[in-house]
């Protein structure tokens, strides 16, 4: 290797700090640059490697960065910037709107091809890693179900549709997967599970002082597709209790399929994940697919890219030779 | 696709065996022949779709196989026809005799690369999908440490071991996870587990009317590498009970990496299989990676390759497009 991979991170929220750090631990990456939209001179870094640019100056560092880590939200960051930056850099993202990746693959795939880089999207752990699972689980055991179960873990989309009820100040909600459905699953039952047999809400809520709590209750419990087919639990709780018991991000989940072969013999695989740091170790996986996003460009593999289009090797630091010899 | 995939099954044992019936279930592919040692006219196939030829007769149906699923042993057959029928075909196999894969690998590159065809070696669940997963897993949490652990389930090894042992006529050996072992892991106490803290390896023996027990056992438990290192129980039942009660081959286990992020924050990734049959479960990996190896080869990706060298979208029959869509 030709001395370290230049990483540019493109947004400095939770994500972007997480890269940050975890970049500082990455021998063969170092960064290029922290890439804002606040004023530079405002911005304090956990790190001292990095300085830290205005967004609208990228342009003059288009030869130093290797690899962009597009660290900003699937909302409203990605999809502008995500086109943009692929014509621009090598990127990595970590964009999750699940019922949009066709589209945002193909707003990247044709920027990046005509520029000749290499854009990973839709990485970190659902999308990401998840998403490899049930592919290689279902290649490999072709006739049977897949079940993915998300949590115990807080849920951004809801804890935000939680905050926008009328009377409610702040809010948590963890998505939580039912034991007896995960148990059934793992049994080889292979039953059909009702979004409400699936997982329980359990929503932790702060109320504005004289707010009607039965009103809060009644409006969370009927929302449309957050929560009116699932179990909901609703805890009010003081703006104290939700700064010290709610602070981590804790995430994980399941990903099982249950199948059978030729011989009629049932076979289980399953995947999890327990993360303390939801952004943490989202950030740990774009690193390892910005190494493999660096290598597939050098080797010509240009356009958009997904975790099922990148074998394991680009993702490791080590050999080929060396992961033959020891993990094979 | 033009046209289903052709496949040669090479040997026809349990996994041969497997392989055909987990052919005759996969849509995209077909039976290419049967290939044995024994004379054709004595095999009798579980289905009727694949007919059967001598293996010294493969040369005649050079233009009729796309790929060629190796289903020998790793003791004596895959040694020697993996390179040979590397120059020959596309080939997959499942050769597991982790010490000697990186020359078993060599032997099979160059003839691969200089036929122009594609060979997967070692695949299976381990080596294969759990080597597979221990790479993936460090990729993404290079902090940490990765353990793996068997079964519960039959070691052929150590049955074949037994079996050798003066005064046992059949014997099984089943190698069981210490539960308390997974579950330190799984805390994320970070313990160093040696061979003894991870497995017991549970023993049920014929013994030879007449033989000395006591002798046995001894020689067992004494054993250099197979059972002197490990809590080794010993049960001593007629051929009647192994008959009965130890016919199916079951296996699995587990692939686990707890690691530490940038902030402190630890994680913990698990992989597990549980497996009615080893040699269909086997079977359906290499089903899977034989469709890889063709379009690999289509592509002009030719010489040996592992699972750490393939995308997973090359195991899976569905489009791209369809996998973004549904899977990511």
């Amino acid at each position: 290797m030709s001395g370290a991979i230049r990483i540019g991170i493109i947004g400095y929220g939770n994500i972007g700090r997480a890269v940050e750090a975890e970049i500082a631990e990455t021998p063969d990456m170092r960064p290029a640059g922290i890439f804002t939209r606040r004023d530079p001179a405002s911005v304090q870094t956990a790190g001292d490697a990095a300085q830290v640019h205005h967004l609208d100056d990228i342009l003059n560092y288009r030869n130093e960065i290797d690899v962009a880590i597009l660290c900003g939200g699937s909302a409203t960051d990605l999809p502008e910037q995500g086109p943009r930056f692929a014509a621009l850099f090598n990127t990595v993202d970590s964009y999750d709107t699940h019922a949009r990746i066709p589209e945002y693959f193909e707003a990247i795939d044709r920027p990046a091809r005509e520029a000749g880089k290499t854009a990973v999207i839709s990485t970190g752990w659902d999308p990401g890693l998840f998403s490899l699972m049930r592919v290689l689980e279902e290649a490999v055991l072709p006739r049977g179900r897949t079940y993915t179960f998300w949590g115990p873990g807080v849920s951004q989309g809801h804890s935000d549709a939680l905050r926008r009820v009328e009377g409610v100040t702040d809010a948590r909600q963890y998505t939580v997967p039912v034991e007896d459905a995960l148990e059934r699953v793992r049994s080889g039952e292979d039953p059909e599970l009702s979004p409400r047999e699936k997982h329980v809400r359990d929503c932790y809520i702060v109320p504005r002082e004289g707010a009607d709590l039965a009103k809060i209750e009644e409006t969370v419990r009927t929302m449309p597709h957050y929560f009116d087919e699932y179990d909901t639990r609703i805890t009010f709780i003081t703006p104290e209790e939700m700064a010290t018991k709610h602070a981590v991000m804790p995430h994980g989940g399941f990903v099982l399929r249950s199948a059978l072969t030729g011989d009629g013999s049932r076979h289980l695989a399953e995947f999890s994940l327990k993360l303390q740091s939801n952004p943490f170790f989202t950030a740990s996986v774009l690193v390892a697919y910005a190494r493999a996003a660096w290598r597939l460009n050098r080797e010509g593999a240009v356009g958009a890219k997904t975790v099922f289009d990148i074998a394991p090797a680009y993702l490791s630091p080590r050999t080929p030779e060396d992961l033959r010899r020891r993990e094979l």
